[in-house]
């Protein structure tokens, strides 16, 4: 992770939502920060960038990476793939010419190395940039917590899949484990319905909506009708040991 | 979660280990208490005190709640249930008690609905005190962060598993996912390596002790010999889908 570059590259993790969940030390970084870079879909304003509103500091320059799709295009598809290499080849640029002079943070929500975008950034950097990580609350944890319930106990284990795998596949995850937690659901949803009944855990699925933040939301999934965001995440607690 | 008390619990996750890890709100309601708990083994400081070292405003009154027992008794002992019980309700008695009048923070490494102590205390303080729980980054978000290397990527399958599972159960966990961490290591550590080998993952695992604290190691497990701490952390990383 070392350069020759005077500044770095500081990915600071957000967390769950709440701004106050963001770690003292992205809450600094942010707050000293003479240039912050965040993803946002074009045209919002950004759910990283909305976090920090009334922390940057004056004078802050802003780079917002504006994705040139988001799910336009299924990530299976050769053009998606290629649209969004150029994509990150572009803002690795972008910031390691930064770096070369000062500090630029980059705004993450949740844990940065928890299934995050600035992952791309981080491996085009290499060797490029001196690199900073600063981990975050997770999602999932403002969710679980937002529930009123522990996710996991003793030896449970928990299991962390995404909706957009097979429904056979999504089925035999929930089969198998003790504490589950589904994320990207969006459109797959009637889809992991399916799994979660064929796997008789339907009554037990609790489905989160922007953990943490005030408009959040906390339902017994089998109370939900209609559509749901794609960030919203789908929990089974575990029911393991307990004294 | 709401009760009659003028008072309530409130339990701050740490984080990892680095204090500045520790969330905002946390670390105000750290810095604003009166009353503080915090377990810990007999006879030690314990960790979730240290890392609140100089933090602690003047006047704090501190709770030490000493396990009656850790390992010496294995907890499938009847034993062990009982005498963990009478430690988790005797506590909760106290809590509640001082929940009448006032706050206490009960401090709480990584993140407290996951694999934490205070959830035992938690279900026991229903109906009896209001409770406040401020989620904290996990123990194993400080470690893979260390490791300089992303744990998930796209539509990867993290498995997070405790190392007192059977080896048969390691084994097969192990295989069928695609990130992994593994939790409780320290005498367990023999059988875990027998899992990693048969499911033909032992070059890919990465054991982390006390992640992101000024003392953490990041090693392959490979080339470690000897023993290692409960505490530590095993990872294997995910390898799916980047543009």
């Amino acid at each position: 992770m070392t350069s020759e570059t005077a500044g770095k590259v500081i990915c600071a993790g957000l967390g769950p939502g709440d701004p106050e969940l963001m770690s003292v030390k992205s809450w600094r970084a942010i707050q000293g920060a003479r240039h912050v870079a965040y993803f946002r879909k074009e045209g919002r304003k950004g759910q990283a960038r909305s976090l920090v509103e009334g922390l940057l500091p004056e004078g802050v320059t802003e780079h917002a990476m504006e994705y040139p799709v988001t799910t336009e295009i299924h990530f299976s598809d050769p053009e998606y793939n290629r649209m969004m290499a150029a994509f990150y080849d572009s803002w690795a640029d972008t910031l390691a010419e930064i770096a070369k002079t000062e500090n630029v943070v980059v705004l993450c929500e949740g844990d940065p190395f928890f299934y995050g975008s600035y992952m791309h950034l981080y491996t085009r950097l290499q060797g490029r940039a001196a690199q900073e990580i600063i981990p975050g609350i997770t999602g999932m944890s403002g969710c679980w917590t937002a529930t009123g319930q522990p996710i996991t106990w003793g030896d449970d284990v928990l299991t962390v899949a995404m909706a957009t795998l097979s429904e056979a596949e999504l089925t035999r995850r929930i089969q198998e484990t003790d504490a589950l937690v589904v994320m990207k659901i969006g459109r797959n949803l009637p889809k992991l319905r399916r799994a979660l009944q064929a796997a008789g855990k339907t009554q037990e699925a609790w489905l989160v909506e922007r953990g943490t933040m005030p408009s959040q939301t906390v339902q017994k999934l089998s109370e939900i009708e209609g559509e749901v965001p794609y960030f919203s995440i789908v929990l089974v607690h575990g029911q393991g040991r307990r004294p």
